[in-house]
């Protein structure tokens, strides 16, 4: 049998994704599992998106240009500009999805072997794409206890080597929930410009912010135009995951004309998507309104209930639609698997993401579980009662 | 500024791409363009799938499993089962476009540095992905005077080293438009066999052949079960460029759940794109019929009216929608540009794809161009006319 690839075999495989063969068995048990594990909004797409798949009124199924189409892009334009960030349609490509931007980053900004500089807990799949496009990941650890507030300057710039290339952070942050203070982000600025890095932003989470305070953009940040990459998804903005659209986005007009040799090798971001997400942008203030409104609910909801729970302790988010949680258990691995496989409390259970899939320091994040916020009051409310039995019955085991 | 990557800078632009700033100012100065540089058919999707857009019915256009939905990958078992191609849905994984599954395969098989042999002329975008992923490509050159038959195995054993992981071909081949026969498929088995290689086989233009001659899949052959991976899209098949659904197929389960990783990391194929190409499946045989004849009647137009033009020589397409064409000029980047930049006859001229940029090897290819036949038969018989000025008038400078 031919070789498999060192890559291949490195490649990390979904930490969630090892819960799922439980999941499934508990399911077939009768057993009702409330999932608290994956970031697949339940919130309606917006009917601007929907209607414009009934409209479709094509032929064929062409190509749309590597870039995406000059009618997306322009009103793109226009999307930042509500934010105060002022691009033009040339500073983005349309992407398969954030996931699709992240890889070309990737591709565009390292030689194999060079560093990324990222706080954990960490977005797993970062991990993978990096595996993919041999980016060495340095990860530098976040702590619960501040809110996974950035660590200082100083030990960023302890992790600083002559193959660091990038520094990345996700604002507002998947897995913990955190919005970045306006001063860590400054002292980003005069990081990567110091150490003329690049600093790849992903913010795909940008209408999920829950603060008065100004918002920043890494593309607000003055004097790195061409340090800052923006990666962006209509995935959670629109409740969008599967249209696959996204934004490679930067002022850098030498690092667009290399990623646009790799958008054009792959011909053009997908078509349809494309015009759900254009329409998607005449969604009115109300829709927006409306999921915050309903986000800022749950998040209430769970994170009050969580620190009502002996033993649990989640700092409340500030951002995204998750909750990091430290729970009075040695090993979460373990009592997520549990959970699944051998609890039920009449009738019922919760799946959880063991935050040691968010890690990549060995031993770091055994106590803590993400949860997403992604489920009705009602049955966050419920999950947050068959947790707390699950906890009494786990360790009184 | 911070560095590019040396990928980035040498990933190659797309040979076609460096034409179309003339083709947009001769369309600027009001000289009409038959584009035969490029694969996009003006055929019609099927109705199936067009009104599959029309007739989504969800709240959340959420996320599709990281295979493919279950639906869509029974259906194209039953698909592959009309070409007696044996495959169960796990043998399948759905990819974002024919693109994707190239990424996966080369990712999943070689390791940086690691060799692969593909046959020249050869799809630019197969050296734009290794050169994304670090794969070196050895080409061996095909001869438009025997169609661009495969070479004899001899001459493949003398690229193979212990670098070497596969061989690829794509069949029918875009450029050459040739139909590979069933002898130089069971060569190729053979040789794969004898040395443990990947066969990368793409597949994409499967309904167009023009040959009454059993149809073999690199999915047929024996013996190589866990050699053969094939790359497919719906792309060609239903017109369906712009949805970008593929698939990479093998029976090879180490390999499988490798490409899963790869899969999962990047979350899921479009949904959309899944709904429409799960629809096409249903379309009649009189679709894919009408498709067929039209090809084979613009292919027959095409090329016997080229080789009427004097000095012209291109030989029969046996598959596909592409002709190779020699050119009686010495430089034919040189006379594409002219067409578009210097000429055009009672206001018209063609676009055509300069063959060096099919060719890996310095030099190769200078005399010939690619032509795509999905225009109409009465702008094919125009383009004609009007590149047979085209050469008598650059000749006469």
């Amino acid at each position: 049998m031919p070789i498999i690839s060192q890559r291949g075999i490195d490649m990390p495989a979904s930490p969630i994704r090892k819960l799922a063969p439980f999941a499934v068995a508990a399911k077939q048990k009768g057993i009702k599992v409330y999932h608290l594990n994956i970031g697949q909004p339940d919130i309606a797409t917006p009917q601007e998106g929907l209607d414009a798949l009934k409209n479709v009124d094509r032929k064929v199924l062409e190509y749309s240009p590597s870039q995406g189409y000059q009618s997306y892009l322009d009103k793109l334009v226009g999307y930042y500009g509500r934010y105060d960030i002022k691009l033009d349609a040339s500073n983005i490509i349309v992407t398969c999805g954030g996931s699709e931007a992240l890889q070309f980053a990737f591709l565009a900004c390292f030689n194999p072997g060079d560093e990324l500089i990222v706080p954990e807990p960490v977005y797993a799949n970062y991990m993978g794409f990096a595996c993919e496009m041999g980016v060495k990941v340095r990860t530098i650890t976040t702590q619960i206890e501040n809110g996974f507030a950035l660590p200082s300057i100083e030990e960023f710039e302890k992790l600083i080597t002559d193959r660091t290339r990038a520094i990345m952070i996700c604002n507002p942050n998947n897995p913990t929930g955190t919005l970045y203070s306006n001063e860590e982000l400054m002292q980003l600025r005069d990081l990567v410009k110091k150490h003329d890095l690049y600093l790849i932003s992903d913010e795909v989470y940008r209408e999920f912010r829950y603060s008065d305070k100004p918002y920043l953009s890494a593309l607000h940040l003055e004097g790195i135009e061409d340090n800052a990459i923006v990666i962006d998804s209509v995935s959670k903005r629109y409740s969008e995951c599967g249209i696959r659209i996204g934004a490679f986005i930067t002022r850098n007009k030498q690092l667009l004309n290399t990623v646009m040799k790799f958008a054009q090798a792959r011909l053009s971001p997908p078509l349809i998507g494309q015009v759900v997400a254009e329409a998607s942008l005449a969604a009115p203030q109300a829709y927006h309104q409306g999921v915050y409104d309903e986000y800022i609910a749950r998040r209430n909801c769970l994170v009050e209930g969580l620190n009502k729970i002996p033993g649990v302790f989640a700092p409340m988010p500030t951002g995204a639609f998750y909750a990091m949680v430290k729970l009075p258990v040695q090993d979460c691995d373990d009592f997520c698997r549990w959970c699944l496989e051998e609890f039920s409390y009449e009738g019922e259970t919760v799946m959880m993401a063991p935050a040691t899939g968010f890690y990549a320091t060995p031993g770091e994040g055994k106590n803590l579980v993400r949860m997403a916020y992604v489920l009705k009051i009602e049955d966050l409310k419920r999950a947050l009662v068959v947790l707390e039995k699950a906890l009494e019955a786990y360790n009184a085991r």
